[in-house]
């Protein structure tokens, strides 16, 4: 299945212009063909070459098929940039100009503000997801047990397994519809979602109000509806949610404006508060908040300063003291401050948790397999999710599977606490809902510990369970079941994260691991079972989820003990190490499979052969300062243009020449302009007009009207508009002769959205947006360009 | 004495030319005076424009004054800037054509392989300095013991401290001649220096092996020698050499080269090697692999991303890997990985260390205190060092101050053992070096204890040694007494780090804080001395250096414990805003005195009027694409411009137009040319010329000859050099009217050396180097300008 438009197109750019020139041999390409024209053939080449190389396409609903982008060697063209560029106009340069150094320190005052909001709405956040999920899940323990209790005595254990699987399905499958149909955004973990958003890559919705309310009441239905998920993930979105939200002061849902940090709505602010926010969700989830802004620099280095590094850490920090303090007061603990984070791995302190260098190969043995089944994990995760994509794309069917699944996670539970015999005796320190079911008295069942604790409580007592708490069967019965369980429910259509499940699924192999060493090793004290899991738990992770530094980080401060931070490192490298071998990481996959244009840190290896001049769409469309409204309207109403930033040249000779840049201004601003109708005439014919502020601006962004909303009659056509004081004086430009890194290096350091490639005399004759770069990317056979798919 | 030239020029850059033009009004700026000129009268204006204005100058040795860069109202222009930016030239991109895949594999592979290295020999060196002090400490305990034992009771203690102090004195002067005659580069603990080369300033001398030696030797006596110093600040400097010198597989001091890594012979790749090496010295000092890369992330995140981040990670996880391996085997350990770094907090584990959250305004209070202290120690400091820079800068000078400090410790220590009565029985778990002195049997004087231990273990001491190990004058006397001794001894020449001091003296209040708080409240639980001597030791240390993240997390790995993440955050944070009221960070006070062009991360939030026109230095020298070689060694020759780099243009018409950019070269490129002679000429009569590659230029690289030493001869100088091949053909260039944020923004984010304004029609009408940056800064009065110093 996973040969889904396996042709490589080399020359898919060219096609439309009728062009020949191969890819990689640009240098005597025919550059002087640069023409205004605003029917650009080349894009409408570049959009009909998206072939869909699919011979076993049984579908017939082909039209449904071709809106769902579902190959990663295609680009889809639907998603915008952000604007990580400060569009320094005039107006701009005349406000900041205006503010005195007091005003810039109130600014900065109020960022250090927004993030302590971010971090305390976050915590709550937590807080809420957190003391719901318990409360919902002691009452499905409670009616149960009682039906347990009461059905076993008469031999019908299996309307216990019915009320049971009927129980968690029901939860899920509200979370599950309010997913569907009212926010598909809101699904999965949203850890995707937010790297591509850091990267630069506009995701609808993702940062949306109702994004954040689907999502919290998806998580907490699909972790009480005891579906193999963590709720770790989802916080990290749900704090770029509050994040996006608090910075800009204002709900545009809602439709309420708070009239505050007005300054702050434009990208490049509101990309720093959001990774504060996604820092935060970390720090709130495991009570990491160093980790929290390693995440956050993992994802999104490129734009990194020190002042932004504290205040994200401030953020981090304040999000996990509420989290503890709320949590503390819920527990009856006031002051109490050892809840640093939704899951807590307990304190590792006894002395066969120590570990010696002869250690070392084991955990390096314990990495590799992480990295192994890991790439298992992802591949059957990328099979399946190729088949979702294809087949259950309707809301309707994707609630289906998620009642499907959750039905089955409870009767393969069910099944595994019956024919499992593993009963331990009670303790003091057990799990708080203890089965009896087959056991005699005083004794519960394991497995059925394992499946009813929320999975933050099972990797607990994976790690802290004295030895012999578990016996190597229903470890292996249970690592299994929990795999296939773990992998079949990432991508479903509910919100849920793959963080516990990986743990959980590497506690249990680990822990099986440090059993078999025990017993190779006659019990010797090092071979603490305990410790072994910690370790399979990384390796799993690490495995899975393909993150080092930050992931090392957020492992040590959950475990609140440093001194496994080698052997974490260690076998979280390894099992990267291995695991990309094999296959990428799971959120690398599912950005893949979303065809998202998502720049990676630097440009192929190999790419120095190709310069701006073979990557670069050419011709463009260009505006002059003075231009008339119609053109622009024209332009920006051609649907088979979609283009988001025209260079504006000084002069408009008639010959073939193309313009001297003087200039960018972008759809967004235009639409503005259009909007306020600032034409040159109107400025000398009404004397009430006022002039326009950046304010006018800041109140459209985000969500700029569509050209369609707005009237232009046939009189104003005629009119012109002065684009001088609106568009940009000083984008950044590049010669053709510039190689792909260097271009890429430029853009992806300060985040550009377009960036202008001129001609010797200054003269536009290209322009590279962040679809050009994302295109190449080294294949198995070298350098290989992706398509541009038009959905 | 901080008046020295406290004038400020606000016009000081046009004197020379003779303009008026007010800095913040420079739009109506005549920009059309353009002209070729090899003489630039601008910058000689500029030199002569450097007026001492010190009205109490009593030094008679003017000139040798004028030597020594000493205020921080200069930037001084001998400081040269490193290249970050590839100069991707015509040879540099038919190398990496050449290249397949499977080379640039191996290059990444190499690259981990050199990081490897790195941690092992940082990892080394760090073992090596322990042990050494370690064992000198033993020897002069002993002697001291032993003199002691003897002489008090024949009344003669005179005759131990003078014993005492001639040992100190002894041990120092070894270091501080060495430091003072042969590497003065190898002074105080290196972190400012490496804070400047990440920035990107070539900081003569700093990364050389003989600087690596002495620095070694240096920290090694003037730890022995009992000065209020440390060895963790060098181990940054040392890892950073090492760095620099394995990554470049040859050793330039001692000519070997091994033909090895000859890739890496570049600004570019070799800071992101100096950045791992920086990051495995924090890792080898502190036993902090995070905290080590978060150092180079604080000082150096500008040019970050992912694989990076992890080869530095790794590079500080092997150096600790190796530190604790050798120690381990010291220690008679085998296989032990106790010890990872050189110092240890000691295992915070007992139920009092454990905090509530009513003790969080009391650390928040720490904190202030912290930066109170913090500022005044930094203003101390900064008093003395403007006073060293005047009056002490002759080495024998130098070496006599160290000896009188090395003396005065030793004495002050004595004095207080002497006065001191604070006897404490011998416990168990006491110190190693116990001293009884006036103390009865069986007890040992804590004072003694304080001061002959390394001062690793007094702060060791003070974090765990039992409620009423010391008593409260004790405490207070060693806190006044060894805060002037650290304020006294930073800056001096020696090699010597401020950690461990910063500590002590917190650990020492905070202890102090600690034992007034317990008898406050009648010796609560939660009123632990050693909790608050930590918090204390945070405070303190946070208030004279300023760093917070990477601070925090190397606090968390010392103590190996990550509940006092939190309030370690706290205090930090507090201490910095708090600190940062009064005074900048002692790293900053340093580099200021120092007159480096230091790049902030931002411009100065008001410097929105300024724009690339006024910033940039004009007229610029410039030359064709194909050059008389007799005009190239004319103008490098000039003395009085010692520019790096030179725009090529295209064409040159005899009118004032200025040519077309169509290139940069740089000096060194350029003296490589000259020695080559790669003149158009020879490259017809000599069939034998090979031609000029790569290799090349790498083989000159770092230390490219002098023009001087490059014999032209009459004829020679009558060829033609062509430069299109070896020229960078596409620089970086911005528009006059680019903010001055916007430069600044690019220039910062890119690393570049050198950016070139150009017109509309992309004619060369000005460069903008790091001098021209660095040299706005947001004074008391708004923005403010610095003057450029010739020295």
């Amino acid at each position: 299945m996973a040969n889904v438009t396996k042709k490589v197109s080399w020359s898919s750019r060219d096609e439309g212009t009728g062009e020949t020139t191969p890819l990689l041999n640009g240098a005597g390409k025919d550059s002087a063909r640069y023409s205004r024209q605003f029917l650009n053939s080349s894009i409408l080449g570049r959009l009909s070459a998206v072939v869909l190389d699919d011979q076993s396409n049984e579908d017939t609903e082909t039209s449904c098929l071709k809106e769902i982008p579902h190959s990663e060697k295609l680009l889809s063209s639907k998603y915008e940039s952000l604007d990580y560029d400060n569009s320094e106009n005039q107006l701009f340069l005349e406000e900041e100009r205006r503010m005195s150094s007091t005003e810039f320190r109130m600014l900065e005052i109020s960022r250090w503000v927004v993030c302590a909001l971010i971090g305390i709405l976050t915590g709550l956040v937590a807080c809420f997801i957190d003391i719901a999920v318990e409360q919902l899940a002691g009452v499905k323990y409670n009616v149960v047990k009682h039906s347990i209790d009461t059905f076993t005595e008469v031999g019908g254990l299996s309307i216990s397994l019915i009320l049971w699987a009927a129980l968690n399905a029901a939860i899920v499958v509200v979370g599950s519809i309010a997913v569907a149909f009212f926010e598909p955004a809101a699904a999965g973990s949203g850890i995707p979602q937010i790297k591509c958003y850091l990267n630069g890559v506009k995701i609808p919705h993702v940062v949306r109000l109702k994004t954040l309310v689907i999502k919290v009441f998806g998580v907490i239905s699909s972790v009480a509806g005891g579906l193999a998920v963590g709720k770790e993930g989802p916080m990290i979105h749900s704090g770029a949610v509050i994040a996006a939200g608090v910075s800009q002061g204002r709900s545009t849902s809602l439709k309420k404006d708070f009239k505050i940090f007005e300054y702050f709505r434009r990208d490049t602010e509101k990309r720093d508060f959001v990774s504060a926010g996604a820092a935060a969700g970390v720090s709130a989830a495991f009570g990491a908040p160093v980790g929290g802004v390693l995440f956050s620099l993992e994802e999104g280095a490129s734009f990194w300063n020190q002042m932004l590094t504290w205040r994200i850490f401030f953020a981090s920090m304040v999000s996990t003291f509420t989290l503890n303090f709320f949590l503390g007061i819920y527990h009856g603990k006031v002051g109490d401050l050892s809840n640093p984070g939704l899951i807590n791995f307990g304190r590792f302190e006894n002395e066969a948790m120590e570990y010696n260098i002869y250690e070392i190969p084991l955990f390096i043995f314990m990495g590799v397999m992480g990295g192994v089944l890991g790439a298992i994990f992802n591949t059957l995760n990328y099979w399946l999710t190729i088949f979702r994509i294809r087949y259950i794309h309707r809301p309707c069917l994707q609630v289906t599977e998620a009642v499907l699944v959750a039905a089955v996670t409870a009767t393969v539970s069910f099944a595994m606490i019956y024919f499992s015999n593993d009963c331990q005796p009670l303790g003091e320190n057990q799990a708080e809902y203890p089965l009896q079911l087959f056991c005699s008295d005083g004794e519960y069942n394991s497995m059925a510990t394992a499946f009813f604790n929320t999975p933050e409580k099972s990797v607990r007592s994976l790690f802290h369970d004295p030895p012999g708490s578990y016996n190597p069967q229903t470890l292996g019965l249970f690592t299994l079941s929990y795999f296939l369980l773990a992998f079949w429910t990432y991508g479903l259509t509910v919100s849920a994260g793959v963080f516990i499940p990986s743990l959980l699924i590497g506690a249990a192999w680990g822990r099986l691991f440090g059993i078999f060493l025990a017993s190779m090793t006659n019990g010797s004290i090092w071979a603490d079972p305990g410790k072994y899991a910690l370790i399979g738990a990384a390796a799993q992770l690490g495995g899975i989820v393909r993150m080092t530094l930050s992931l090392t980080v957020i492992m040590v401060e959950a475990t609140g003990n440093v001194t496994y931070g080698l052997p974490i490192m260690l076998v979280l490298m390894t099992a990267k190490i291995i695991g990309d071998y094999f296959v990428e990481g799971l959120y690398d996959i599912h950005i893949k499979l979303q065809s998202v244009p998502f720049l990676h840190w630097e440009a192929p290896a190999t790419s120095h052969a190709l310069t701006a001049r073979e990557v670069m769409s050419s011709p463009v469309t260009c505006f002059s300062r003075l231009e008339k409204v119609g053109n622009i309207v024209d332009v920006l109403s051609n649907a088979a243009m979609n283009n988001n930033g025209f260079p504006v040249v000084s002069e408009f000779s008639a010959s073939a020449e193309p313009g001297r840049l003087c200039g960018l201004i972008l759809r967004s601003q235009l639409i503005v302009l259009l909007k306020h109708k600032v034409f040159v005439e109107r400025a000398h014919s009404s004397l009430i007009q006022r002039k326009l502020q950046m304010k006018d601006f800041r109140d459209a962004y985000p969500r700029f009207p569509p050209i369609q909303s707005i009237h232009v009659s046939q009189d104003e056509r005629e009119c012109m508009m002065d684009l001088s004081e609106f568009m940009n004086p000083t984008p950044y430009t590049v010669p053709q002769e510039t190689s792909l890194p260097r271009v890429f290096k430029l853009f992806r350091a300060l985040g550009l959205r377009h960036l202008v490639v001129v001609d010797e005399e200054n003269r536009v004759v290209g322009l590279v947006t962040r679809k050009d770069l994302a295109r190449y990317h080294l294949g198995k056979h070298g350098l290989e360009e992706m398509q541009i798919s038009q959905t």
